[in-house]
């Protein structure tokens, strides 16, 4: 069972659903896709009178502010058209596709954190009633069930928040965990980059492969942000997953390749 | 088991969402939540700068024109923030609620008229590219999947067509046609009015009880638009359905409130 993860950036546009639908469709085993939405986010909001405010916090991080109403920007921008686009795709090539939300069936729950600080355009800023968290548990039994009925799970955030209102949380993460609790043979994250990239302005600085059974000489491959996500990897990894594969989304049958060993591949010697 | 239908009028709003969750929470048999979103789609629409276009057809149906852009944004307000709101909103009150529109698992299938023909603004017009259509096959395997496993489905229009696009199907015949499939005891449909009206202009003029034994007397009482709901409704009755409730979607506790009787009571004596 595979764990798959398409990024939200542009090139993952209306093509791009067709494109993993039609591979998708190839694949000779189950799969629970997640999928993110930013792009679309982002232009909805735009369209809407609401664009992106960045906030930068003090250890850099770079987060999306999320008051209510662009909560529903995200949920109308993920829930309703990306993740309803690709069940859509899917299931029009005979994949069974089932369109879910974190929040459907408990399978991810989450920590709100309401006030969010640090920098906007370089001034300070404080802005309450933040609609973003972190994942704090995520349960596979709604996954599990259908999967084990011949349905395939197309998952996006958001998650529910422990006060029960949605909130903003890493697609990345949700994937990793669901990757873990499920046991998966494999997690292949898409985006819009070729794999991991030891400079991140040069497509052929490509990493081909991460050795997870030494973890130093793994993170000593990584620079900047690429730190979190070999971290991740070999964190599944150490829990049980057999490998995560960052790979190029862009490309035709982007999970055939992936599986074939275009991209990055991180497992343990 | 009971098929409820609340219907997507500007009546039924952000407060309507607590509201029902809160009433349904208390229930004490399982569910099937259909929902509408007309206004949220009005509204989004008209925001993005697609105001709605009503086409009336030969016979006087009116119809709204769906392209492809207004379908994303159908997608957007059924999918993404009405049904994920309904959700959240079940959940945050313990009920063990999963969101999924017709197209996921196969629920709905339906056979899409692209061509449009009619009258807009009294102006003859044919309008082709339109996304709507009917409503054919109706699988209920998925959500007797989540019933028998404790999970209370929250569906909402649009289907699959047979060329695999979204379709905008009409969400009282979805609701209609679940409630037969599976042998609901109840369905109740909720909307911006006391029940079914003699004189629509005059919610005093509530029908309290309609008898389905007796099709030919029951269609007399109904006048206008009202016909095509009693006509479904006794339909629905000699198929199996024990009882079709039409009750105000506005009132604090809808549900039990229509479950006492309050609204119009369509049954065979």
């Amino acid at each position: 069972m595979l764990v798959i993860k398409i990024g939200g950036g542009a090139a993952i546009g209306a093509g791009g659903y067709v494109n993993f639908a039609e591979d998708l469709a190839t694949l000779d085993q189950p799969f629970v896709l997640v999928h993110g939405g930013n792009a679309e986010f982002s232009e909805l909001s735009r369209a809407l009178g609401m664009p992106p405010r960045m906030i930068t916090s003090q250890s850099g991080r770079v987060s999306r502010y999320t008051d209510a109403p662009t909560m529903d920007a995200m949920l109308m921008a993920y829930c309703g058209k990306v993740n309803t686009r690709l069940v859509a795709a899917l299931r029009a090539r005979g994949v069974n596709a089932v369109g879910l939300s974190a929040i459907d069936g408990g399978i991810g729950v989450g920590r709100r954190k309401p006030t969010l600080r640090g920098t906007e355009d370089d001034k300070p800023k404080v802005l309450r009633d933040d609609h973003a968290g972190t994942l704090e548990t995520v349960d596979p039994a709604l996954i599990r069930l259908l999967l084990a009925n011949g349905y395939q799970p197309v998952v996006t955030p958001p998650a529910l928040g422990e006060e029960g209102i949605p909130i903003n949380v890493d697609g990345d993460k949700l994937a990793l965990e669901l990757a873990t609790v499920l046991g998966a043979d494999g997690l292949l994250f898409f985006s819009d980059t070729p794999g991991l990239l030891a400079d991140r302005h040069d497509e052929a600085s490509l990493i081909r492969e991460i050795d997870a059974s030494d973890p130093e000489a793994a993170l000593a491959a990584a620079a900047g942000r690429m730190v979190v996500k070999v971290e991740a990897a070999v964190g599944a990894i150490s829990r049980g997953v057999k490998q995560v594969i960052f790979s190029d989304g862009r490309a035709d049958n982007p999970v055939t390749r992936a599986l074939a060993g275009e991209g990055t591949v991180i497992r343990a010697r």
